[in-house]
């Protein structure tokens, strides 16, 4: 086993590979991939699904000179393997191990850095153009999900690209999970129809020809418009991009390599923009995924065999407890509405989308348009509940601030994934949020210390008659003692003290609570009394208690899982200072101003100092002694 | 003259009115629109072109139980005219007067807050969808722009319109500035075929016939061939509508009322989504704006006969000098290329466009691929100049983050109208670009005083092997004395004294330099002595200038015309905090936690403080005697 995977250090060794050594590797490397992945977790379905793809795109092309992106970039473990990387695979999303996407400083086969959606064909056309103006003659290549297709950023490329008529091959790996599957026998025929050159010369004939359809008679339009209905059926899906003048070559069985490679061959000399449309199946050659590829999209560690989940969470997530505390909600107000952008499951809203299907919106990778709809529905009296990951919701800041926030209309944001996420790295810690959101007028953010406190969170914004952002790290809601809990609303702008003490006030917002009180306990043991506070609230403060705590302390901590520029410690010391609170030893942990890197979150979270240790480690760098502090021995 | 326009108090009394009467209303509301806004300045060309819509739209539809939503929203000024303001219509733009942008507060007519681009069928989308589920019957319609639709926006909810299949009407005002020219004779023959109920029945039967077709004969084979290309011809552009499950009716005459009234009908009674292409001139009826819409797209105060503005400026704009130095450096530098997004004109584009058209990229109304296109280019070697508004560029705040910083790509953002833009009011102050890109790693940020800063800082941060933005206002660039200055570099990070003083500290950003230095001046008579700061760089801060000035002044204030949260101030607070400094008087001037109105800039600064009484007053405030400076009498 392994023998040819083994042989291959650069992609062009593939060039030497028959067709029938091609399919072996396939299989070898299904085999390895299955094996790691469920050993690491990661993204499993997505690449399963292109690994002939991928085989015949470095057969094809020769990267590093010809540059290939990959949209989003989570299927890119194939491409990784083929690229001198297989010997280092098995660090795959370690700490300091290869990257889960397109990582430029780990390969010059990574032509760009992806993470989010869409993005690709907008790189690739900045490379192709650059290409044009340095007179080189590489190819461009930018392989891209029918989900991905969805993102308004890849409309305005292929809008640009049409224009430019760019030579440039967009593959467009379509796995059925989003578009329309208006693809089968008609499109194949077409396939052929559509690259063949006869067809390309009648068209000025054509043309011709329809300078004289005002003289024709009934009978002829009559057939003219049949005609016309029909081919306009005949002609989905390549017409929406022949449109855009992006001629269309497919679609394509994206699991056999001879044929892949003879239309990739096809694209390589095609003069303009072309879109090749290739079909996989998410999952390919593992069953259990196959069946159910939502489940297997990104994964964590599980057993081969039957697919479980090797590390049970005996807690539960804080996307369960959203996913439940909506449908509960819901179930006795009418006014509630659910909306996501392709992350149904990600993101909790499984339950509520079966329950409510009138009231349930899945928009597509569309983060902006997500944002607006709720502001319409918002403005005809519905409260809708925008769910989206913290480093995605990024995508849609304008449309909250300008249509949401000025209108103060009551749209509720929830941000799953905010902080650091672990394994996916840079591209997904939702480490902006309170930065990116804490300046625009009118909304309300609150962070919750545990699962008990988002249920009241929730039904708190529910309330609140405007827009509300609440964010929540990709962990478990600690301290859930009963699902059934009564719901309570948590006054606006209240904070909590949950120990009272002198040394220090530690004041904690969200995840980062729970290691505050931890440290305090810790720190109490050393003799170093310390007040802790859960912000809840990281706008509007707790003015009051703020003034109240600064004047009885003379040591304030302010601790975040965001960076510190611009967020949660930043408005505190802003607060204070506009209040001409002086001479107190403040100190705000949070992130510092660097992107992070992937690796497991209590690691990443111990490295920059916000664990339990980083919190003791910053008291006593106060020197409390020399400030006057009485600290028991 | 105005006895009609008069009359009309609601849009229901333009029911009453003969085809004759709302002819001679669109001469009068030109007339009045002409000399309005010869007066008050605004947008000019957009509204001359609908006025017939406008008339058309309001004659067919019941507002406000019907809702039109006005993409952009600055071609709204006959909207408004027709729903109740037009007594108040000369107040336009002024300080509380008529917004110039549809605004809810103002009217139950302005169905939703718009000024951004391309929002406008997302917001619908939810007005429609609130209105099923209230089982209520109105109609919604979305007005968009062929400028909009090229937002990637638009198409996110075009592609979830197709697939919820609400009923929802767009209009496409099609001015022909941007999308392709294939309409004409052809098209309007197509207009009568397409919702010829006729041919919706065929349709079945059409799809029977293609059942067969792989039994056709070879003959038959070329007819389908050649016919399939013709008709692809024939059906632009609906046919990228129909694809994506939207209605397509058009083209129309945007200038004929009985026709426009005639499909607009059509429409209302449509099931379904449906996009109504009406054919609008830019500037229609008045020659000057018709020959040269771009000229009149904004305007201020001009004369009538002759075009010309009212107010001649003496100095020179930012917009200006930035024209004159991209162009001065890239005669000599091959690696600048430039990119606007639909704004060639305003961000002082056009000569280089015409210099280097081979590096000019006007992207459309697309900021987000704009940037990420740009960051493919910076790949390559690059030096890419994004020029896009402060506001506007909140739209690809991922993009900055995620393609081009995270990779460390040297691309230059030129935010031109950054701070208080005036009279376009909320939705184009910008106001908060210093807080949404500081927290970004690896970028740099600088303002500049005046223009010849400005082109020093072009210079400089083209050396910069890495992301860099600088912002500057709407405004003049004081104090350029000469265009051909030698360009300098200015060290990275450094801060320059412009008055050196004892009492306060005056840290100024940019536009507010000026300002701190005036203000100085004043307080100097007075006896106060201040150390007047231009910051140059918002990041990175200039931390060994900062810490002395914290040594040797017991009253620091900084200064910018940007919301405090999070901004320049802010990141001062943050630093001098971090190291240990405390026990200082600090003040943070700039925009309060609110969206600001639209009226004068010079006004506005004042009402937020930002002029030199503003800074002389928070100055006093300090109580200068009660902490021991020493004034003088």
């Amino acid at each position: 086993m392994s023998n040819l995977l083994d042989s291959i250090k650069q992609p062009s060794d593939l060039k030497q590979l028959s067709d029938e050594q091609l399919k072996n590797l396939a299989i070898e490397i299904r085999e390895f991939l299955l094996k790691t992945v469920a050993h690491t977790g990661g993204h499993l379905a997505s690449n399963l699904g292109v690994v002939e793809l991928t085989l015949a795109l470095h057969s094809v092309f020769n990267s590093p000179k010809d540059q290939i992106i990959w949209d989003v970039g989570h299927q890119s473990y194939i491409h990784k393997m083929l690229t001198g990387r297989f010997s280092r695979f098995e660090t795959l999303r370690q700490y300091r191990g290869l990257s889960g996407f397109p990582k430029p400083e780990e390969s010059e086969h990574d032509a760009f850095a992806t993470g989010h959606s869409s993005t690709s064909i907008s790189a690739a056309l900045g490379l192709a153009k650059a290409r044009d103006l340095m007179d080189e003659n590489n190819k461009v290549v930018a392989v891209i999900g029918d989900g991905s297709l969805t993102g308004g950023m890849s409309f305005e490329a292929l809008n640009h690209l049409g224009h430019l008529q760019t030579d440039l091959i967009i593959v467009l790996n379509d796995n059925e999970m989003s578009i329309s599957k208006n693809v089968g026998a008609l499109s194949r025929y077409l396939t052929r129809l559509r690259l063949n050159p006869r067809l390309r010369r009648l068209k000025a004939d054509v043309q011709d020809m329809l300078q004289r359809i005002p003289r024709l008679g009934q009978v002829t339009v009559r057939t003219l418009e049949k005609l016309e209905d029909s081919i306009r059926f005949l002609v989905i899906p390549g017409m929406l991009f022949e449109e855009l003048g992006i001629n269309y070559l497919g679609p394509i069985d994206g699991h056999n390599i001879p044929d892949l490679m003879l239309h990739l061959k096809q694209a390589s000399v095609h003069k303009g923009p072309i879109l090749v449309h290739v079909l996989t199946t998410k999952g390919k050659g593992y069953e259990l995924a196959e069946e159910n590829p939502q489940k297997f999209h990104g994964t964590g560690p599980f057993e081969l065999k039957n697919g479980k989940k090797m590390y049970g969470s005996l807690s539960t997530s804080y996307t369960e407890i959203f996913s439940k505390v909506i449908v509960e909600m819901a179930r006795q107000d009418p006014k509630i509405i659910a909306i996501t952008a392709a992350m149904t499951d990600g993101t909790g809203l499984v339950s509520f989308a079966k329950e409510f299907p009138e009231r349930f919106f899945d928009v597509g990778i569309a983060e902006e348009h997500a944002v607006t709809l709720a502001a319409g529905l918002a403005k005809k009296g519905f409260h809708p509940v925008v769910a989206i990951y913290s480093t995605f919701l990024q995508r849609a800041y304008d449309q909250i601030i300008h249509d949401v926030c000025l209108q103060k209309l009551p749209v509720i944001f929830m941000l799953d994934r905010a902080g650091l996420v672990g394994p996916d790295g840079p591209t997904h810690h939702g480490i902006f949020d309170l930065s990116y959101l804490r300046h625009i007028p009118n909304l309300t953010i609150m962070a919750p210390k545990d699962g008990n406190e988002l249920r009241d969170m929730f039904f708190t914004a529910r309330q609140i008659n405007g827009p509300v952002a609440i964010r929540y790290p990709k962990r478990d809601g600690l301290e859930l003692t009963t699902e059934a809990a009564g719901l309570k609303k948590i006054p606006i702008g209240r904070s909590e003290i949950l120990q009272p003490g002198q040394a220090v006030a530690l004041i904690a917002v969200g995840s980062m609570v729970e290691t505050a009180v931890r440290a305090g306990r810790c720190l109490l043991k050393q003799g170093i009394n310390c007040t802790v506070l859960n912000a809840r609230f990281v706008k509007p403060l707790d003015e009051d208690l703020l003034l109240q705590l600064a004047d009885s302390h003379q040591n304030i901590i302010t601790i975040e899982e965001n960076v510190r520029a611009g967020g949660f410690g930043s408005s505190v010391l802003e607060f204070l200072t506009n209040r001409g609170v002086k001479g107190k030893n403040i100190k705000i942990l949070g992130l510092s101003d660097e992107f992070i890197s992937h690796g497991p979150t209590e690691l990443l979270l111990h490295k920059c100092g916000l664990d339990v240790e980083g919190v003791c480690r910053a008291v006593r760098e106060l020197n409390l002694s020399t400030v006057g502090i009485q600290v028991r021995r």
